[in-house]
């Protein structure tokens, strides 16, 4: 049955003037990386719900993220958050994750959670806060050299609740500050990669508080830093789409934190509230890698994909399944456009047409696509119902209640 | 040189028609409570800031509480959160309030931090964890009976994050199933009052998502059920006045939570991101309060002003006495409109004049005012000054950091 | 090839216990109504684009209906705007449209675009201004008598743009009394729908600012009186599923006007910026066509699906064909729901499973379905292709330019 | 009893350490310019209620501005909007200007209200309508060299309704070109300020969609390229004071345009709906102004202050008195905020001191203080009262309905 609907599949796309020979081979290089604290507890203010089978190490957490790749093909790294992930012995930790078939992948440091951080880490008024901060992004840099990891992944919840509580322009100066001094820490094959977010945990200004502080900060700091994009981290109603188009054509882009938002930061499952937005994003990515600009095209060639998520309710690896497949579904989804197609539309000024010929790869049922991919990638076809069929969630349920959170 | 400022601000406001003893009683006699919580260690999901002096039960929340009614003479009444306010013996819970000179208010159940709350309590699909969630609705009521509240407190965390997680509908019929058996279980002098909240922690729909669907619960119950409003539960934008407004002229206005926002349900100290909205909010209720429908009247006399906030970064009894203070501020500015000039004007069609017989209210400096209010009441005249004076800071600095927090 | 497209895609229903029959079958009784006006010229306060071949009358507003009629076969009515689609004789007005194969649906008052309504119509403090006000309303009853319309759909600019301008406790009662009196001329089999919207044109307040107060004037008015959801007309980030769904509990859910916005009012081409919300709106609708309540089923049979939207730089025509077709996709999508599936994971709280079980019908494609149905009931198989091939778009242009516009 | 009042005010400022010799100094040379366009009608899509004596020609608006800068004194600039202002004489316009005591300000080109700019102006993918478009920039150049303005102020409506309706990337770079070309026209003494806005009236895609974009075009440009912040073209939520104080401190901020917003883009009078958020805009400028590097004071000291709004319902001059007092207000108690107090509660990291800091200044009442400083500047000291005084409303009835809109 999957056979004969790949076959109806292939005949539509091929009188669409589809290469799906070329779809297909993007599928399989397709990479996105998971987040070692996806995988364990997590909620919000008023509660995490603590589940039996969470990791309670940063080892069984890349266990985790390496069932995920076994079943998806698709997710290879792990992105660590320090301290969370702090071990004695990172050499280690990468031949834990190598075992398994993963890597190390981006390093995370983190600026919340330690009590000096209440007024803020990297843009404290107090220097010696500021010094610790910056050190803790140095030692970052130290562990991504020992776990390989080329990328050094920022955010900053640094921020203010009330006007006049600091000085804006300052924080500014300070946080420029700490940023040179870990660019110069980076050695030449690294990137840095500079979140930005609308607001959470601070409440009245956030010092990386929307793409354009955090291109400056990039643009100032060199050719290694780049911006990061979570898809949560906007205001109502903001075109995220836009600003990927922008950062691409600056050649500022590095990378996704992806995640699915209704409210604020709700870091839902990706794709759960606007798929087509997901897929919008995708469509600025495909178009940006077939820009004349050759230095656009490398842009967009090189983007760190990441997922970034809180599971409050749902069982985690399960949760990251979804997301993991749905990044793929509407990957696969903008790859069907005809973008020739779009652009003579354009080119026209023909505003239907134009609009319809992106949205109707949306409307197409890239299930017999991604069934044939995974099988020539030698992944289950069902990444899901092999995850439950794998008696991994029962298993891990060894490991009781209690396990790491966040 | 207060004096002199007064006896200028007297002269002004006869100048302007207004009679200013009958603003004084009123100031006189507004109360504000403040919440047991409030005094307790809060943050956000990112991290909770402990505090050195911070109460370490129920018994030392009331007693900071009345600290704050000492100082400004307008909370006397202590809101309690069950089972954060938990004690064995809430008679002697009731006779330490009233020893220190205020009582216990509003009685709140707490329905969101169970293990068993995951997916809703009294929205649960699971009916034994329905049946808990009402027993402890039940519960409450005993406990108003004992501390002598009159008023039981009511905010649902139940939600869901995913489409199609929940039934909505039938959610809606098992949240009016628990609410009808709380409603008969109170005495006839006891309140009722519904919250809404826009989002958080649910991230896709809030059972009591605004003030429509409180209301008709509210409705539904019968006179005893109100609507309370939170100041930093709406969708953005949302005009709150309006609200408030409209449930005044419904009769259905039971209370306020106090508190300040500028994105989500930021909990901040009241009036901190827009006064004059709160100003406006007063302006609504001293309108409805002179409204040629008694029962209108009534409603808008008997509201139950509340605080809630959560102080992540601030210390917690000033930021208490600020919000307090803030509040007594904007009710001050809105007791000097000159509601027959904004009459006038509203009958002229002249928005000019009519939006300026607001705002010119909102631009006097009521400092004077509220000093000498305060000096004929006993409270220091200026509270803030009067509580670093005080000693009390320093003096709770005993109990050490790690105290109740949620 | 749409043969065996059709065919994969009727085995793939039959696999997943979906009668594919009863679903064709809801697809040809579906109905939209478009709007005369979204025949006409319209843009934003900056500038109104003239197009060429735009009608110049009603009876041309009701001739390019009846076009997207005899296309899409499921647009079998025309709403009219008053007094835009004023004629000296309605009887002809409807001779007309029944010549052309359709009929005049919801009849809808015009409040706002007469000089005397400056501040407010039915709620305007001038006793005369609102007399006129309600007898535009009673007129229109007039008309839909003539017209053979069982619908009066109701759209109040009435608003503020300052605090203070208007007394809203006041202007709650006139709009009650107005439609008051308009319920009381309807004929028994007369509807009367209430709109209700956020902002603009009033940026302050608006008389019918939400759900809630739309929800209440019905609620007061009795059985012939419900709310229409406007899907543009909420705050950033309201779910409008969950008022969908809450209306329908309460039977006080009458009809939609459909449209797309991703920041206000946008009104663009319906499911452009959102096409998941549209079929999770009519997965509230399908459910809820099968509650066990007979009344919420009656309700959720009974709804007026209208269309209403702007094409500010879009051909009209094709414009309204395309938004018929994406509703008419989201709505075959949501059918393809399997409910039971669904039900059974919200039995168990399996979050992940419920999420899916809904989410796999969005995922599917149902052109091969859609043009099986449009076979079957003797239509273009591609409306949109169908309408270019007509040569009608080239027709109208004798029109010229400045045709009717608002 | 002014003078009484003052003599308090000038006493308790002295007492908080304030020069108010000073501040009286800062606000006589304090300027907000007018723009010619908020004299005439204007409204919304839904209708633009045409008033009785608006200007119907460009001279008649500078008369109108006129009477605001005679009233208020610090008005002594128009704004004007090119095609809207077009004269045959410029020259005349200039001298029409100075023989009533006011200039020619900033030089805004209209690039939204051509047929031909219904896919966009400089964005255009039409190289003739880019050309006509830039043309039309260069032009107002000219305009400028003969009014004297040294103002080019520029907003571009440019923008797409739908996903794929234009190359996003593309459109950034025509942009870009379009800017330089009239970048290189300017004399030295220009300056160019770029706005950017939100949406609308685009609601896909706003080509300069927010400050960065802004930003980064006038950071390619050069010196002379600033960005003009609009206080109502932000998404909801959003920081303006934040922006003000990041470009101050890129030496980027170039000028205001000052109105009020509640939801989108509302144009309501300055100051209406959040008064306290324009006071913390003024403190950052104040702020800036006192900053040790050299050129982050120039440029906090050298920007255009404007008004940019729209009277949908308000009689025209005495709305734009409104807004001017509104602004000078504001400035006036920014003025009075002990910076040294701030800066020092900041320094201590006590959160509550330094927000208190800030807003006491706002809780002033700055009547007395304006009263004396127009008295000193030989204007009335209530320019409002004044203007109604004056006859000028009446006089100007002559004029008749059907004045200039847009």
């Amino acid at each position: 049955m999957s056979d004969k609907a790949y076959r109806v599949f292939e005949e539509q796309q091929k009188e669409r003037g589809i290469d799906l020979e070329k779809v297909k081979a993007k599928l399989k290089s397709f990479k996105v990386e998971t987040p070692s604290w996806g995988y364990g507890d997590s909620g919000t203010r008023f509660k995490v719900f603590k589940q039996a089978g969470v990791p309670r190490n940063p080892f069984e957490k890349i266990e985790d993220a390496a069932q995920v790749h076994r079943l998806t093909g698709i997710c290879p790294s792990v992105a660590v958050h320090i301290p969370w992930d702090k071990v004695d012995d990172y050499e280690k930790l990468k031949q834990h994750a190598a075992q398994l078939g993963v890597s190390i992948g981006a390093v995370n440091p983190n600026l919340f959670q330690d009590d000096d951080y209440m007024f803020g880490s990297v843009c404290n008024s107090d220097p010696n806060i500021r010094r610790k901060a910056t050190d803790h992004l140095l030692e970052c840099v130290e562990i991504a050299k020992v776990t390989g990891s080329d990328l050094i992944s920022l955010w900053f919840a640094d921020g203010t609740n009330y006007p006049g509580q600091a000085d804006i322009r300052k924080r500014k100066h300070w946080m420029l500050e700490a940023l040179t001094e870990l660019y110069q820490a980076m050695t030449p094959d690294m990137r840095m990669l500079i979140e930005y977010k609308f607001f959470e945990p601070a409440f009245y200004h956030t010092d990386l508080a929307d793409w354009g502080m955090a291109f400056n900060m990039a643009t100032k700091l060199g050719e290694q830093a780049q911006v990061l994009v979570d898809t949560g981290h906007h205001a109502p109603g903001t075109n995220v789409e836009h600003i990927v188009a922008y950062l691409l054509d600056e050649k500022k882009l590095g990378g996704f934190h992806f995640n699915s938002r209704k409210y604020a930061d709700d870091d839902l499952i990706v794709g759960a509230m606007n798929p087509y937005e997901l897929f919008l994003i995708f469509y600025q990515m495909i178009d940006a890698a077939a820009d004349p600009d050759r230095e656009v095209r490398q842009t967009a060639e090189n983007i760190a994909y990441m997922i970034d998520q809180s599971h409050c309710i749902e069982p985690k690896i399960p949760a990251m399944i979804r997301s993991v497949l749905n990044v793929q579904t509407q990957y696969a989804k903008a790859l069907l456009i005809d973008l020739e197609k779009v652009r003579k539309a354009q080119r026209d000024q023909d505003v239907l047409a134009a609009e319809h010929a992106v949205r109707e790869a949306f409307e197409l049922d890239v299930t017999p696509l991604l069934q044939v991919v995974r099988e020539e990638m030698g992944v289950p076809v069902d990444p899901m119902k092999a995850y439950f069929a794998s008696g991994y969630a029962d298993q891990i349920l060894s490991r009781g209640k209690g396990g790491a959170s966040w």
